[in-house]
């Protein structure tokens, strides 16, 4: 896991071995069961989780108790309730393990000394989240797109590979869409 | 301009004059009438926006040929296409005056010089992008509900005042619904 770790910091950030050591000393690494709930609706989210090896969605519960997906997160993925995380809000997301998971957690007030002492992780954080704004505009344009055959394809897009790792049904609540609607326009 | 732009600055980061005058050299101040247009679908987006004063909107244009606002921005608001900006990919939105406005102008080179050389920079945008997706999320989550009167009370708590700002017509297609249920769920 630490190597993937590395390797994922690095994509961003050149980094030496004395503070690759220092930056994970400030994450815990946590096994979870396919099923566990990480965040749920009115929690105080202190946490952010880095996904090792795994699946994770985040989703919102309608007034009429359905479940939409907001976003999933995969190997190397981040996921919290980020209105909760960075703002303190009540969290609004319910957060389940769709498969068994690894993570590294990191705590918001770690985040904010890491990235206090290292430029290089304050570099990287806020790319990522450049990063994860860029794809959540296209994410809310694709919901306003009327066209399911558009939000499918955005969807493949977005997450190579998951189609093959999920149920049809979680794949129409992210489309937003029904089940028989999902087989006519993909081959699922 | 320059003293409010120092004082939204500084809600984030304490800067000195110095280091001020060096933050300022980087933006250029434009005047803008009410109707231009700043970024059109398929546009290379090389600059962000702060606003001065003034009002914008950021809208899509869906398959119909409707426009479905997606976010506005007014005094001390940031705002360009960010998948574009950020991303490098061809601009999905529209943005344009609702009034007369002023601005001050970042380019994207300028904005990674600035947070390279300055780590107050670093930590202010990366600070404002976190708001920012965090709004984001909000913005989602109020999209894919299906009440009306809940899509509007998030309006209003996002940007107080500007009900008296725009017109009807603007406000219902920033909430997906007609000027009927509009007028049905508010005062306007």
């Amino acid at each position: 896991m630490n190597e993937q770790f590395r390797a994922h910091i690095e994509k961003l950030s050149t980094i030496n071995d004395e503070q690759f050591d220092y930056i994970l000393s400030f994450f815990k690494p946590k096994k979870l069961k396919k099923h566990s709930i990480l965040i749920s609706e009115g929690d105080t989210v202190s946490y952010e989780y880095w996904v090792a090896k795994g699946c994770l969605k985040a989703s919102y519960v309608l007034q009429d108790g359905k479940e939409r997906i907001i976003r999933f997160a995969m190997e190397d993925w981040w996921i919290s309730d980020y209105d909760a995380y960075f703002k303190k809000n009540p969290a609004t997301l319910h957060i389940e393990c769709l498969e068994d998971c690894e993570v590294l957690v990191l705590s918001f007030d770690d985040r904010e000394k890491l990235c206090k002492e290292l430029p290089e992780m304050e570099y990287f954080f806020r790319k990522k989240i450049e990063g994860a704004y860029a794809a959540f505009q296209k994410r809310l344009i694709s919901l306003l797109s009327s066209d399911a055959k558009e939000r499918y394809d955005f969807f493949l897009q977005q997450y190579p590979m998951l189609h093959k790792r999920v149920s049809k049904s979680i794949i129409a609540s992210y489309l937003g869409i029904t089940r028989e609607t999902l087989s006519r326009i993909s081959n699922l």
